[in-house]
């Protein structure tokens, strides 16, 4: 699969650079960012999966979280997906902020007619990871992945799915239970069909909180930042999901942090603490 | 003079904030980010003007560098400004990007249509610090000054032309010698008319480099950053500075960095040791 660099720049003594390729999953061409800390010119590296919020691209992560220094000093690399495909003039894809282009909730769609493409899982979980072990000095077997609000529920489930794929999982403010909010409700309705309309609880298979009352893998330390001022918590939920771990006996820290909303500046605070968080199981 | 808070964040326990306000010297709508570290709970702190480059508004500094994090530890504050007067209906004024609107250069304009308006050197020296010392718990003695590319000529004027007003200055990438390159020439010639045409040489008077030369107030500890690999080198002249500075007996550092370009990733990289040699003169 060919890789076009579109942009590379030094930073922390590593590359941030971003790439497009075409893409099988998604029927469309992506952009992926992917920043290889300096280490990773003399080896492989371990490697971090960021997944974006609603309306985010390939960018925001980059440009505002400043993982950067931290990614240095760990050594590892941390690939930011899109959000979703892009461009397929599919009718509808762009009337909302929180569903279709921006809004990919890293399920596969069942329902027409987004079911051709919106396959964000199976995008973020094997073809993206697929592509960059062939193509950077990543460690395939020393991954992780981490999140924020829609993609905090996107690294929650893409963990919870996989046992064992991913050393451990983090996320900043993420929606824990979208089969109960507004916002889950809307794109599973339009990517999955009505609820229980197939063959199984198409819902309960993408929903974090769900996921957790079936999950049988090793445990995994989940580690969660929430603002205490976030104007969305009614669509997070994450005591919801506190309770389930605590049912599942799955370790998880969920750290509320007062006064913190759930923009970029929340994120930049406590990025740190989520790298060294993964360093550590990457890097055991 | 009112001041409406357009935005509100906490970020490394203090608080990123945007003001807007009417500008008596720019006769217009601004507006400007501020940030408040912890410290400025229990009292007055120093503070940090961030002049930006060319196409900046009040945004991209407190999106992209990163430097909350040194800004809380140090204890300063830091206040951006927009980078020209908005919105005018002056004709021409956004035909293109390096001059008119984002591309005020921070001088104050003395030539039609310009002179009523694009006063962005009395803004930045007057007007705006006397709104933050009145309005702020900052420091009005203990101010210091920074920026970037046309930002970076903006800082170094500022500092050169009012000495002891400002405790240091540092820049990355800045525009050092404008009326020898494309982008001075350009603005110099329509903010100011074309060179020599009033009583004295104008131009010379918001040049960095010629400013040097009749600078007689006290040794500054002047920081400059430079990437290697930043494409606009042919506009910044960075060594005609360093060689008036030599002949001025004025102490500057200019680290050139290897294989860092002109973005937003540079600066990023090293605004810890900028913001570290600002708390230094700041905290004396």
């Amino acid at each position: 699969m060919a890789l076009t660099e579109t942009s590379s720049a030094k930073c922390f003594g590593g590359w941030q650079k971003v790439f497009a390729h075409e893409s099988k999953e998604l029927g469309c061409h992506m952009n992926f960012a992917i920043y290889l800390p300096p280490q990773a010119e003399d080896g492989k590296v371990p490697l971090i999966f960021w997944l974006s919020g609603l309306t985010c691209t390939e960018q925001n992560f980059i440009t505002k979280a400043g993982a950067h220094r931290y990614a240095a000093e760990h050594g590892v690399a941390i690939v930011c997906p899109d959000t979703s495909p892009r461009g397929l003039q599919i009718p509808g894809e762009d009337d909302g902020w929180d569903f279709g282009s921006g809004a990919g909730f890293y399920v596969d769609a069942t329902a027409e007619p987004w079911k051709k493409n919106y396959r964000m899982y199976s995008y973020v979980t094997k073809e993206l990871p697929a592509l960059v072990f062939d193509n950077f000095p990543v460690s395939s077997d020393r991954v992780s992945i981490m999140g924020h609000s829609m993609g905090g529920h996107g690294a929650l489930i893409c963990a919870l799915k996989n046992p064992g794929k991913y050393k451990t999982v983090s996320a900043f403010a993420p929606i824990c239970n979208p089969t109960e909010v507004p916002w889950g409700q809307k794109a599973f309705a339009g990517y999955l069909g009505p609820r229980g309309s197939g063959d199984s609880d198409l819902w309960a298979q993408y929903d974090a909180t769900l996921l957790l009352k079936n999950y049988s893998g090793p445990p995994m330390d989940i580690l969660i930042d929430q603002g205490t001022q976030d104007t969305w918590l009614t669509q997070l939920l994450p005591d919801n999901f506190v309770k389930a771990c605590q049912a599942a006996n799955m370790p998880v820290v969920l750290q509320l942090r007062d006064g913190y909303d759930h923009g970029y500046y929340f994120i930049s605070t406590f990025i740190e603490e989520h790298i060294k968080h993964h360093a550590r199981y990457l890097k055991a």
